[in-house]
């Protein structure tokens, strides 16, 4: 068993870097604050005995070798980046816990057959910079080097100028490291274990995501002079695809989510009947052919409501992430170590995106969930407890012993 | 019948004072500009051998003697202040058409039995200070001049001390000048003539209007990892709010207005459930009572919706008018000058609000409206023809002869 003490305090030291008046956590991505953590998180390596690679895009592995080092390791990580009104566990914990299966096998003395490594990558929340997921998108691929160098943040300073300047661009080719296996442990950032009173969730998939932005275009007019009959209220069209959305996520219980977070209205005004209306769409389902259709109905219902309408109504594809099912091995491995370890446990799907969406992409991925309070995530609040934290840990560590081999 | 080309040449004259590059004029109420405005339209009625009062509020009347100057007067006007992006005609037609009868009277050498008086009003349009129709609130008495007097524009200025800079803020206590009747020419601003091919409407009434805020309150997020089941939406109730408004004004056709304007999602991000929603709803109908008829139904509708979701709704009233149902000789006497003029003419209702809805409740009062082009207003290219302002100043002519006696 991990020790549970010495993982919290790791938790608490690192949350001190950037840490909140009200609780929080706020070191965003290559940020001093950043570096610090960076800095931080590399000592406690290395005063483990690990040795360290960088790679170009700033991701962090660090390595404890294993009895046959030809084979690729088994890795654990996460991110230790955060919201701007973050929380202390969010990505950190992967990290540490990571961390602290090592730090438990040095006690232990315990060699594994496989090498094992933790990671941490660059820019998952992609507060700073877009795209989200950054770090790990360049490693599988998924995006190239030159485009995430590129990304600025609201001061015009790039990925690459803040890699250098706080020396976090490392010499490796991102993705020319190996990786046996992934398994990355999280708050489930949503209600579900703390709502079942259950310890653990194994991790079945990240739901694929689709989201558009979609603009309605009306006519503009006098909120009293014009009759109802003669109006293109643009609002009024658009509450009726807001409506829409989530009738469809409904239509597809239960991993179908359906969300309209961003509108704006065109011109505001209290007496002018609103010209045009621009609001975002989220859609999440298990599957791509799920998420496909929900992209259908949205589209059948828009062209029809068009037609009926009059008005113009534009959909815009603005980023999608396909539906990561994770690997059996990797699933099983997770509820093994649950259950062996006597914890109560329940399969899950993970809503939220996480670096381990493009780690499936290159290896056998899982992960393992542990419920946070009221299912509040990206808040200075955030909250899991000790014990809770200690029993994702100890999951993690029989998960990853099972798969290194001993 | 009056000067067309002189009234236009007047408009065309008056606009160049904060004329903008797309033909609109911009000249907002207590600046230098509209300084100048006022200057200039002094200058025009002293020309025309007008006396001039100036009361505390900065309203300016314009007197020609009758001849019994014992009779109150009859009195025509509007406002010469312009919203930001505004046009030449909103209150200006109403203001030089006045004007313009005056001239053709002292043409025609026509004298009165009544005193004729030309007024316009302070700060009709409500976009540097609230509350919008300021001068003839505070004329009519609805809120004191203090009130208007304290009143800040967004950098901290008040009314009075810019009334003063302006050399604005004359001696007369505003409402102890008598009013024998009111007349108010005006561009429609809506849609309906022109659709209808009709040179004059008669205004019956202006609508009562009520402006509520409506602030929704359900529980802030993630899209990702919130089951729909679990979400308390803001927005998607919100939605079922705004149908609801444009619903209600549906069934009470023709008069009934609906209108949800402004929208304010928080905290407005593609990927959280939108935690809480405020948004403005504008009411519009014929009666107070069928406005209160609006308003019972909006209630019993929130309070439904509040006890099916179990969210926090509230409402809150911001302001209300009255509706303003006009005099029926005033309306009888704009009605005979149309057809003794041979215009085509028909009732029509004010949907938008006017400093008549103030002065009909001091003394028998009437609008004029003609067409503007496609029922656009509040904009730089509002238009009406030479003709259409000729047609509404020969309207009103004939209306104030027939007050006012020959
Ligand atoms: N883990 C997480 O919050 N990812 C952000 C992307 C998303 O899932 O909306
Ligand atoms: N005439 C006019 O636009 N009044 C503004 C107040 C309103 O009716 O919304």
């Amino acid at each position: 068993r991990i020790n549970g003490e010495r993982l919290w305090q790791s938790l608490m030291d690192l949350a001190q870097i950037g840490a909140t008046p009200k609780g929080g956590c706020c070191r965003l991505t290559l940020t001093d604050l950043d570096k610090q953590g960076r800095d931080l998180v590399i000592s406690w390596g290395k005063a483990a005995g690990l040795s360290v690679e960088i790679d170009q895009i700033g991701n962090v592995f660090m390595r404890r070798p294993g009895r046959n080092n030809t084979l690729p390791p088994i890795v654990a990580g996460s991110h230790i980046d955060t919201q701007p009104t973050g929380g202390k566990f969010d990505g950190n914990f992967g990290v540490l816990s990571a961390l602290e299966v090592i730090r438990t096998l040095n006690d232990n003395a315990i060699e594994t057959e496989a090498p094992v490594e933790m990671v941490f990558w660059t820019n998952e929340e992609g507060s700073r910079f877009v795209p989200v997921m950054m770090g790990s998108g360049v490693f599988a691929g998924i995006f190239p080097l030159e485009v995430a160098y590129a990304a600025t943040d609201t001061e015009g300073k790039t990925v690459e100028e803040e890699l250098l300047r706080i020396g976090y661009a490392g010499e490796a080719r991102p993705g020319q490291h190996p990786i046996g296996a992934y398994f990355e442990a999280h708050i489930e950032q949503g209600p579900i274990l703390e709502d079942q009173d259950i310890t653990i969730g194994v991790v079945q998939a990240v739901l694929g995501i689709r989201w558009y932005d979609c603009i309605v275009t009306g006519m503009e007019s006098h909120a009293g002079p014009t009759p109802m009959a003669m109006r293109q209220d643009a609002l009024q069209v658009s509450t009726r695809i807001m409506q829409e959305v989530i009738a469809i996520a409904n239509a597809s219980a239960p991993h179908g989510r359906g969300t309209v977070g961003m509108v704006q209205v065109h011109p505001n005004s209290r007496n002018v009947v609103p010209g045009s209306v621009k609001f975002s769409i989220d859609f999440r389902n298990m599957t791509d052919a799920a998420v496909d259709e929900m992209d259908a109905a949205l589209k059948t219902f828009i062209q029809q409501l068009a037609g009926e309408t009059g008005l113009n109504i534009e959909l815009k594809l603005v980023s999608h992430y396909p539906a990561a099912p994770f690997h059996p091995e990797c699933k099983e491995a997770v509820r093994r170590a649950a259950q062996q370890l006597g914890y109560s446990h329940m399969d899950i799907v993970s809503g939220a995106g996480h670096d381990a969406v493009y780690m499936s992409m290159l290896a056998p991925t899982g992960m393992i969930f542990i419920p946070c309070k009221d299912g509040i995530s990206h808040n200075e609040i955030e909250y899991s407890s000790p014990e809770q934290v200690a029993a994702g840990a100890n999951v993690l560590l029989h998960a990853m012993l099972e798969s290194a081999g001993v």
